[in-house]
């Protein structure tokens, strides 16, 4: 059963924002200025009795007084007048209604819960189709819409559902900062018509998307869940945060999406048989977008590890270990051009490759690792920058930003896809931690998939790699 | 058995550095330079017979002319001339000699183990203490010692062991990063005579140490060890990373400091029955250690959670739960507290508090965290800070910064530990980045235990609180 075309949903021609407010502060005013500061292209309407003009647009009374077609109104008023809205969309042969309005079924409240079956009964009744309510709606930097004016303009092919909104925010202000482009983003909150399931499989099909992530607390038709979702990860990568797993993550759900969270256990084994990827924390779900976006998906498990000190080679091992990644010693070649160069370190080096032993060589950690990337003996890698030891030589940002170069080169020749890690910027002197921004920045500007730690990297691995 | 007294080892009187260099990009000369940088207080001694002065300070031929008493020699040279080092230090009744020097038993060749022997056997026989080889040595910024020029000078009392070098930079500049102030650190790397063991057990008894952290890959006298944690995890906090856990690891270990890693459920049972905290990696290790350093040791485990969003509530609640942390509903009074000024709320809100749900009820997260805490009804707190919302609304820096003064009022007053959780700087756009880079700043120098995730809060509480 294919879904709706939800196509005018993320790329409406023309938007109405019901409840637009001069209000500066006002989350009325902030839908009708991020289509202003995202150059949306079609008509915006604010809807406002007592307003001329929002945020540079002409201001109407009602909905029925707009002059023009409109795909999707988003309504910011408070819960009770919202069926009149819908009777209004209805009224305009307006398919789409985001309702930004909460306080309905989430609270608890018996009234709430009456109210918001209402407005699903109507919207059915008269054709519209709802994304919300309690959500923040549709951010779609390539269709210039988006749910809050500082968001992010670069547009890419990661979709991303979320049942929270300020998890949304986050987790599209974080993943940009990673190097992701996102598409198609929706929060959906309380799921009343517009469900993740159909959302999942809507977006199987669309060509604009080519990564999947979701946050989901809880959802009300879990067989259509299933569906949605095994349909999209038989055609692309899907990653799904559960929410809501513990008894007490639960409680929190259902008071803040009136989700009906479900098992722990009896959702990794749906998610599991769909062929998703579950990541467990918002961090896990950024690091496996960021991997499934920004790397080709690994053939096996055999990584190449190289680079920081032998510390950072033991707990590199341990971590790829602890993710089921194998580690096979270097291949005979790999050591045969070691014992040419460097004949003491050819019985010492080993998978991870210690950069410390290397010094007077020679050799690099890049150039071992591009040997062993291109040694077939490898199906994925992990490059440590180790940056920490550069910044206590001389002349630390020249060679720092040296062994980056060459790790670029590296990377860009390697026929395995290979993460990097680089650390977060924890350190107290000011020109060690703009330094170490700047290479961050400039390496995921380059494409690269870079991670804080070795375990991060390793377990984004491990969840893609082919068992 | 009380140890030696280790004093002289942190605190020398007077150092000489054998294998001091003018070479600039050296170890030989960032030893000499560092006890400049630190202004440490007693003679420097480098010796070079083809140098005068290296970093400031006159140099000299060989160990034996130097005009004073010496309790310190580092060693830099390379490791066949160490057995002349030895009978120097024997000679000049010079108690203690690190030895930088590496190449020896970590190779795996075995020439390089008998000298290593052979070294142990004439410290023994001379009474000359080794820390070392193939180690960074002392770091001990209230002594004015350090074994790199670029090292934080904040003193504090967190110890910190390490059997590799370039971890124990990182988890030094990572850790004062993060509000740690240092006391004694030592990189013992291969562990040849003072084994972490010792080291442990006299830290036990010394004053300026209140935390004690060490990375250890494998010990060869496991006795010894566990021994002398238990002394130590007996008087205060110790958390304790074990490397090489995994047999990967474990191979890795034994070619980067010649260590017998052992079997990890083995490691996880010792460290456990001496009453030692477990790291499971650098990240873990850090986040207890300030835990352990910056906050309260927790009396239970009823968590009081605050702030954020609906999704960060609902993914506190599941983290904070996967720890083995209680989540108590709001008790009565708070409650009825909540009922006076928003009568709509009091059957709504819970713990973790919805910081969204709170918005035109005259209360605020940090309000709620603040009567949570006073209540009795929690035995620690974690405040989700939540910037992602500020920085969409305007004047966000103005909001973001009051938001934090009152939290830091709400944890000063508070007869819990509270930690506070502000994320990653993981955004592209400067002013919001440069703002919460700042915001970060001022709540580690006001002294609070600041996390990038609530997960990570929850598990250094969940293994600091009593079970």
């Amino acid at each position: 059963m294919p879904g709706q075309d939800l196509d005018r949903l993320f790329s409406p021609r023309a938007v109405a924002v019901v409840g637009a407010s001069t209000n500066v502060d006002s989350p009325g005013h902030d839908y009708v200025r991020a289509l202003r500061e995202f150059a949306f292209e079609g008509e915006v309407y604010p809807i406002n009795p007592r307003a001329d003009e929002i945020a540079g647009y002409r201001a109407y009374p009602t909905l029925g007084e707009v002059p023009g077609a409109v795909d999707l109104v988003i309504c910011c008023i408070p819960a009770n007048g919202v069926p009149g809205v819908v009777d209004a969309c209805g009224d305009g042969g307006i398919p789409y209604l985001h309702l930004f309005t909460g306080r309905l079924s989430e609270t608890g409240d018996a009234d709430a819960a009456a109210l918001e079956a209402e407005i699903a009964e109507k919207a059915r009744a008269r054709g519209v189709r709802l994304l919300g309510p309690n959500g923040l709606g549709v951010y779609h930097p390539a269709g210039r819409i988006a749910f809050r004016p500082d968001l992010p303009r670069t547009a890419g092919t990661v979709a991303f559902l979320s049942q929270s909104g300020n998890n949304a925010v986050e987790v599209v202000i974080r993943g940009v900062a990673r190097g992701l482009g996102f598409g198609k983003v929706a929060n959906y909150g309380n799921g009343l018509d517009l469900t993740p399931g159909e959302l999942l499989g809507w977006l199987a099909d669309d060509p604009e998307t080519e990564v999947i992530g979701a946050y989901v607390e809880g959802v009300a038709d879990g067989r259509g869940f299933y569906e949605g979702l095994r349909r999209a990860a038989s055609q692309k990568p899907v990653v799904i945060q559960k929410a809501g797993r513990s008894a007490e993550g639960a409680g929190a759900a259902a008071s803040h999406t009136a989700a009906l969270a479900g098992e722990a256990a009896v959702w990794s084994g749906m998610l599991r048989q769909a062929g998703a990827i579950e990541a467990h924390s918002q961090e896990q779900l950024l690091d496996l977008m960021v991997a499934a976006s920004l790397l080709e998906r690994p053939r096996g498990r055999r990584v190449a590890v190289a680079g920081g000190g032998g510390g950072r080679s033991v707990q590199s091992a341990d971590a790829c270990a602890a993710q089921g990644l194998a580690l096979p010693p270097l291949p005979a070649d790999v050591r045969e051009r070691v014992a040419e160069r460097a004949p003491a370190l050819a019985d010492w080096i080993r998978n991870p490759v210690d950069q410390s032993i290397l010094a007077g060589s020679g050799l690099s950690a890049n150039g071992m690792l591009a040997m062993m990337a291109g040694s077939g003996a490898y199906d994925l890698g992990i490059a440590n920058v180790g940056e920490e030891w550069f910044l206590g030589r001389p002349e630390a940002e020249g060679r720092l930003r040296h062994a980056c170069t060459r790790l670029q080169e590296a990377i860009a020749g390697s026929p395995i896809p290979i993460a990097v890690v680089l650390g977060a910027t924890e350190m107290t002197v000011e020109w060690q931690r703009t330094l170490v921004d700047s290479v961050r920045e400039e390496l995921i500007e380059a494409g690269l998939a870079v991670f804080p730690t070795v375990e991060r990297a390793a377990l984004a691995f491990g969840r893609l790699a082919p068992r």
